[in-house]
């Protein structure tokens, strides 16, 4: 039996947390939503539209008094958060996430606020649009959409349980994983693409005669590259957040690409059959898994 | 003025041979459409849905008293097309093709047909679907889409001009370029993305807990991957062809990525943002071009 939230508060009232305010809002397991950032006008707009009750500019007072904390700031205001709502959170408060990388908030919350990591139960929403704000977000952005939580050893069962009803509350999947694991998983199916991506079209975007090249691309090309349009600064933020597991992996794509340029310069048609055959299938097999 | 085309020979009738067979017949561009192919059903079928006309196995039979030829053959059987109409084809007949590397086909007509390069008009419609054979063809296929010619010194301009009459026919936007260039521009916008897509997805496939990190794959992943679902045989055949041009390119982007990898390692976050930022500007500008 979910308990429901007397007051959540929701900070960073964008396309991530204004969707959970409205799902939890839409499911009535929420009383009072407070929303805090520094956007005067998308707080307004955020009260205007209903997804907010009322709102501050200061974490501080934002927490206080609060039941369930929304951290849904850009990965690189995380620390600061912590450091924020330190001194103000009711002892019995919760807090949980939204970052796309863990480890780094993890250690935001251990450098800053370390008397939080038993109440601190991160996770990870995937789920998203191209558009930001809360004018984007709606209440089922989260349905049927899967939802990582990493626990720390330090957390409760009971907190833990606590944000896995949240998020069923809003129609999400939820499973658990390591910190470590969910970032390693993250770097190779999300953040790896994002930098095959952006690094291909910063490099045609470079090459002599970059109009025409662009005019030519063809079908194809608009798909692959659809996630060159993200946000820049927020993936500045998770490539620093989660440097640790997709350096290493960048690096090792960037030898297999040697190697495979080698093949190719070597014509050997049965190396680059295999390798094909064996993407084909397996992007076949995951598409199969989505239906 | 168009002139009409007494009697088309499509050796290769698939989704392009087929689809050029439609859309000259919609338009009331051909009197005659012979289809030469190894495939017999897929002949066959090609009869009974009024695609061509009649068929014949051997290139010799099927380019006798040909008017223009279209060859849509996978790259790696150019040669041996060129081959086997040497002998036969009239001496006031065209051949075109639709191969996606040109390079090569000029080559394989060179070597194994050089008294046909006067007439041999190499072009690229940039055009497909994720579907192949005769069933998948449809006659609306190249409306609106660039198809690009490479015209090799010896050609005749009246030829040309016949290759050109015939794109527009069907609706599509015709343009030229040299051939080299146009090995450079589809390596970098079409057969590199093709690598970089079916590499992630085969080096992912190869991890430890394959099945489980595609389950976690986002949305965008879904996108971004979806040409490592193309044909093996065919990418296998275009590396081989353009590899010259593919292969250095492939090798510089390796390199880049490495780079990135570095600047990632070492959280150089005014670096990445002003690739990310330079990357979306473009990619942005090539969708709006696109509207």
């Amino acid at each position: 039996m979910t308990r429901k939230i007397r007051r959540l508060v929701v900070i960073g009232v964008g396309l991530i947390g204004g969707s959970l305010a409205r799902a939890l809002r839409k499911a009535g397991q929420v009383d009072e939503i407070v929303g805090c950032g520094r956007g005067k006008a998308n707080l307004e707009e955020a009260v205007a539209l209903g997804v907010i009750d009322r709102y501050t500019h200061e974490i501080g007072d934002a927490v206080d008094d609060a039941d369930l904390v929304f951290l849904a700031v850009p990965l690189g205001a995380m620390r600061d958060a912590f450091a924020a709502m330190r001194d103000r959170l009711p002892a019995d408060a919760i807090v949980t996430d939204g970052g796309s990388a863990k480890g780094s908030v993890v250690e935001d919350c251990r450098a800053a606020a370390p008397q939080l990591l038993a109440r601190f139960v991160p996770g990870h929403p995937i789920a998203g649009t191209e558009n930001s704000g809360v004018a984007a977000s709606f209440a089922e952005l989260y349905h049927n959409r899967r939802v990582i939580l990493t626990p720390l050893e330090t957390n409760s069962p009971e907190s833990v349980q606590r944000i896995r009803e949240m998020w069923h509350a809003c129609g999400a999947d939820v499973t658990e994983m390591t910190v470590g694991h969910h970032d390693e998983v993250l770097a190779a199916t999300s953040h790896l693409p994002h930098m095959l991506a952006f690094g291909l079209v910063d490099m045609l975007a470079r090459m002599k005669e970059n109009d025409e090249i662009f005019r030519y691309a063809a079908g194809g090309f608009r798909d692959f590259t659809r996630i060159a349009s993200s946000n820049p600064v927020m993936w500045r933020d998770i490539c620093i957040a989660n440097r640790q597991a997709l350096g290493p992996m960048l690096s090792a794509f960037a030898g297999e690409l040697e190697l495979l340029a080698m093949r190719i310069g070597d014509a050997d048609g049965d190396a680059l059959l295999e390798i094909f055959e064996r993407a084909k299938a397996a992007r076949d097999r995951y598409v199969d898994g989505l239906k």
